[in-house]
């Protein structure tokens, strides 16, 4: 043994409890479980998530889900409402549940059927419209297709003259009634389908006095140039009629439960004072017996914008020519509303760090017929998108949040499972729900993708598309992105593939409009600029199949596969990220754009602006105090402590609640469930979404206003509101104290 | 050197190497930051807090802040608010502000005095009430003292016959028109003050069809048996008058802006379309000159619970009697409302943990002259509380969540400054407040404590109790919990102090009523067994002293120190205390007694409810299922893991959002800001709370209906709404997920 020198042995010494030491300081400050959730890289997951969703399923589920009519009511919906429920659960998702409501639904009387008939002076009926329509082939055994109808159709048999309005638009009645000299008092009007929701052209026939209105599919706006009629191509053949409901529920869900779910204890109104029902019938025909009706009809020739692609006059009556003026028409409508069962399945995976933040994936299940289209290309979506999410937690991965999966149920009816859901739950969504994602029918044409969604999504969006690859052939290795772009910039107002404003129209409405939860919606679309049919031709028609998207809309189930992983994306990124992926920046872009519009809007008027001392300066410097705001707020979101879960979740309870913020709970005008500010439908189309609806439906009421003074002090009345109410958000943004 | 074995050498070096070990662990494991904040044993600061409250000092703000009258609008009430601020700022709390609005007020006419005649034939005026209160001893020299008025009265000159309606209650007017046959079409009512909101009684004159309405203390009503008027007494003298708004807002805060802050660039409606004006003149008078009135008063003589103290015999009219038959009542009001600044001061402690979680303490600071009990008995308790909580923070303490201060303007003229500021910040205090805690006049009589808050409140409030001492003389040692509880046993329900319902009348209805933030208020109460008269003798009179408070209500300060330490110990726990401090299991036992109370009200009515099927079936299953909810959520309160801050959060957001669940987003019938389906004022009294008031108004409602059926047809739909409501708030307390 070597003797060792005093100084090496104590260097030894202190080397060896140095070592030892921060061995043990190591271990103890990593042994030492962490509450901070650390955040997980999620993107293998995401990849993994997105990879999982495959065209063929896809193809599978929609082809499972549209053997059969199942309209909302009937015992073939529910069918399928189990058959999702048991497949949600094999997949293996949390957890997942039937919601049933008792709504307010219409059908056709089962013996009497409807139809308009044309009747001589002895009452004869000279013509009738067909009672269905010719069943596609392939589907000739079927039984339950119900028949083309208007759903909610107030009963009844008026017989009189008929009118043509065009669209039925509130300025195609104003210009029949100021120009073109003619009262529709006691005539039936018949109007052609396109342009504005259907529900409104009713609600202007009423307003005119007519008691009876008809509906049409003119080609040339349900007709693509160059394509054949169904099965050998995707139009509409002359014989298909678009069904549809006929209601002004402004978002009120059952017509007969406004405010509240309809659930058993639950008081009902009678129907005379239900929300939204028509007073008078109404029925849809398509265009072959739209020509019969047309054909001889008398009175001036019209201009050229309210001429159609028949081969008649348009002549706008009242009544048929000399030679005819004997005849009448008369409607026949026998249909019944009654309360019927709906049922939602709703499913869930509960969120691993936050249970309590909501991501809802949520569309119809309920279709006219068989639904090809709507809802079943967005339901086969949404079914695979449940498959995929449960594979992977069964691979370990949990979202933070939890995310909720809705079948929804009679949405052709109103919107009304989704409705009564969000009745039901309106406590929780409000302080909960992060966002709601719709998924409609995942495609409405061939060209490119489609998204409407509210600001703070569109960054996100982007984000997306640009790790999804296009579906188009001969764009391998070109992202969504790239030729989403390339087919749709949104030149106004930067080079960015276009983002529209959410109208209504679809389940999202009580989630986006009535209770202030971001949202948005994607589906793959046709070219809005060369394709000028309203929405698809077959639309709510029989020939809706499952072969009308696989020969036509989609062979390679590509398309919806490229729709199903935005959808898909959306809700892992915003259930799963650590810190909310919405955009407060976009937020403060678009409200300042908007505000621009709907100034420009007024200046039309403006020497009654002057006259009125109407301005929009408030409107104005409230959108410059968001726009400080949420910039200010976006530079703390960089020096944001994110290990810190109490500070993370003041941040991101601020970015959620921002969408909450533009909720006015007094409603619009006479909207009780329409109380975005922002965002909302205007009261004469309940399809397209206006910004600052409430000023926007002022300006417009000024072109009818009896008393001009009045009107304008609504205008002021309302920028005053959205200038309070943008205010109000940009506080919401700042620090909480 | 001695020789050691090996297997010494080798076990001296496992036991070195093992010390060093576990050191260095243990220092790594302790030197880690925690993200968790571990509950802080707050009770010494607790007790610091209330120890610092002084009555001396409380006297000492209660002097300073009565010295001149402080009307709200006037330069003086602008005077101290900045003196408030600026104290406020001294006593070192976080920041303090003063947040002005620019609302609907109403003053006498400075050059037409108000006043009421009696006239003759001719119309010469043979007599005139009182233009003016005398001036008690000391305050000789003092300017702008408003004359008696009733703020918001219609401008009018109407003259006629008197009619005499007892207190002006719906029932009263009933009676007077089924029983006793009088119409009062075209009549001027004189009716007494007491048992009703003073507004309440106008919009009763105005429905009768009363060209105008006078009011008068009444002896029986506003006088302690065996004390003398004041100065030598707190009695009302005989020239001693009651101001007071007789608005019907209904919670909208400023009449002309309802739903949105009262903002510069705020939209206002026309005076004509102004919520809630009175649209005949109103006045109020002493009893002295009420005798006058009534003394010649002709007609029959009304049952004797119509019937005063005065030395009259309370014939009902119309009109006097033979002898001065010619004889009519002229009112001369000149009262104008005009659009005038009012200012709130906000002061604010920034929440350590959770500055987004927001506690209030609020009371107004405009008085109707002096103020020495309405409200700056209460605003000098805020003032020391203010005060004590500076200190606190000196020494290093700072709550978890924030505290804000507020004192409210315009309370007077409709709560105007305590809910404009609630309709500013709305979004934030829906997303974020936690409690409201009130704080008008600290102090109303000399017996003992008086608490009316809501049901989650209850166990805290005995808590906190528990830990203040007694004020009273004689009580030394005991807790204010076993003084109040011995003069006040909440004998019917349980044997524990009274705790009431808050009804409204002050400044918590926009937070409780309208956004559902848990609310309650303290004060020093009469014994209200023995004392029948209303609120307090000289209640809005120019009586209402320093001096009252000093000689009379408190000498020793030491009740409103009492009442101080209750409000503050209340927001100090609230503010600080890691997990909220509100008791779910309290809700539902209350919901229990409310449904069983409504129900027995109902069942006065036996055979219709039978005949029109009116069951409470659904609101008591509701109830049930709130009850197990709430037991459960308490149960896993049990095991939560306080040391996680997201399922605290969790927890605690559970708990705060639950008086939010109560909120119906449609509000009462015709009462869109009375949201709150627990509790509200009747649509018969403003003053008085009632449980389920949807129900109680429907049932109220029969009694005068034209149409039993649809009458009862209202009462099933609140009783839906009402079951619908308690489901969805038991839904909030269920798991997140």
């Amino acid at each position: 043994m070597r003797k060792e020198s005093r100084w090496i042995r104590w260097i030894k010494w202190i080397v060896i409890v140095t070592v030892l030491f921060v061995l043990g300081f190591c271990i103890g400050w990593f042994a030492k479980p962490s509450n901070t959730q650390n955040h997980t890289d999620s993107s293998h997951y995401l990849k993994d998530f997105l990879e999982e969703m495959k065209a063929d399923k896809i193809r599978e589920h929609l082809r499972k889900f549209t053997q059969l009519p199942h309209l909302a009511g009937t015992e073939q919906n529910l069918k399928y409402a189990e058959q999702i429920m048991k497949e949600w659960q094999m997949f293996g998702i949390d957890s997942v549940e039937m919601v049933p409501y008792d709504v307010l639904l219409s059908y056709p009387n089962e013996s009497q059927p409807n139809y308009i008939s044309i009747v001589d002076h002895l009452g004869n009926e000279v013509f009738n419209t067909s009672l269905a329509e010719p069943v596609p082939q392939g589907y000739e055994d079927i039984s339950n297709i119900v028949p083309p109808y208007s759903a909610f159709s107030a009963k009844g048999q008026p017989e009189g003259d008929l009118v043509y309005v065009n669209y039925g638009r509130t300025e195609d009645f104003s210009q029949l009634q100021r120009e073109m000299g003619i009262n529709v008092t006691g005539k039936i009007v018949i109007v052609r389908y396109g342009k504005i929701f259907r529900g409104n052209k009713v609600k202007n026939a009423v307003l005119a006095g007519a008691k009876g209105i008809i509906m049409f599919s003119d080609p040339a706006d349900y007709w693509a140039d160059g394509i054949q009629p169904y099965p050998d191509g995707w139009n509409l053949p002359g014989r298909g009629v678009q069904r549809g409901n006929v209601l002004n529920l402004n978002g009120a869900g059952d017509p007969l439960t406004p405010g509240y779910p309809a659930k058993e204890y639950t008081y009902r109104f009678s129907p005379e004072d239900g929300v939204g029902l028509p007073k008078i019938p109404v029925h849809p025909i398509g265009f072959h017996d739209a020509f019969r009706l047309l054909n001889n009809m008398g009175g001036e020739i019209p201009p050229n914008n309210w001429k159609g692609a028949l081969n008649v006059s348009y002549r706008i009556g009242p009544g048929f020519t000399d030679e005819f003026k004997s005849q009448k028409v008369r409607m026949n409508i026998h249909t019944n509303n009654q309360v019927t069962r709906i049922y939602n399945v709703i499913g869930k995976i509960r969120g691993a760090q936050e249970p309590d933040r909501y991501v809802i994936l949520g569309g119809h299940r309920d279709a006219w017929v068989f639904g090809g289209i709507d809802p079943m290309s967005g339901a086969a979506v949404v079914h695979e998108t449940v498959r995929s999410a449960g594979r992977l937690l069964s691979t370990g991965w949990r979202p933070r949040r939890t995310i909720i999966f809705a079948s929804w149920d009679a949405e052709e009816f109103g919107l009304l499972g989704s409705t009564e859901w969000a009745e039901d739950n309106a406590r929780l969504l409000q302080e909960r729900a992060v966002a709601y994602i719709n998924a409609d029918s995942a495609i409405e044409g061939m060209y490119t993708l489609r998204v409407d969604c509210t600001p703070s999504l569109h960054t996100l969006v982007y984000d997306i598309t640009k790790q999804i690859p296009s579906p188009e052939e001969g764009e391998e290795g070109v992202s969504l992105y790239k030729s989403w772009h390339k087919r749709d910039n949104w030149t106004n107002d930067r080079d960015a593939p276009r983002i529209s404003k959410l109208g209504s129209g679809s389940d999202f409405e009580a989630y986006f409009i009535r209770l202030g939860i971001a949202s948005g919606r994607a589906r793959y679309t046709k070219n809005t600029k060369t394709e000028r049919y309203s929405s698809y031709p077959v639309y709510h028609s029989v020939y809706e199949t499952f072969e009308i998207v696989e020969k036509f809309y989609d062979p390679s189930f590509k398309r919806l596969q490229a729709v199903a992983q935005v959808r898909g994306a959306l809700i892992f990124l915003l259930a799963d990220s650590q810190l909310l992926p919405l955009d407060v920046n976009e937020y403060a872009d678009s409200l300042r754009k908007y505000a621009q519009s709907i100034a420009q809007l007024a200046q039309k008027n403006l020497v009654e602006m002057e006259t009125y001392k109407v301005s929009f300066d408030s409107l104005f410097s409230a959108v410059e105090n968001f726009t400080v705001a949420a910039r200010d707020f976006h530079e703390r979101l960089q020096t944001l402590n994110k290990a810190d879960p109490l500070q993370l979740r003041i941040m991101n309870d601020q970015l959620m609640y921002l969408e909450r913020a533009f909720i006015d709970p007094l409603g619009l005008p006479g909207r009780p469930f329409y109380r975005h500010v922002i965002f909302a439908p205007s009261s004469h189309n309940k399809y397209a979404g206006e910004s600052f609806p409430g000023i926007y439906d002022a300006l417009f009421d000024i072109q009818n206003s009896a008393d001009p003074a009045k009107a304008w002090e609504e205008v002021k009345r309302q920028i005053s509101i959205a200038a309070f109410t943008v205010h109000a958000a940009a506080m919401t943004l700042t620090p909480p104290a």
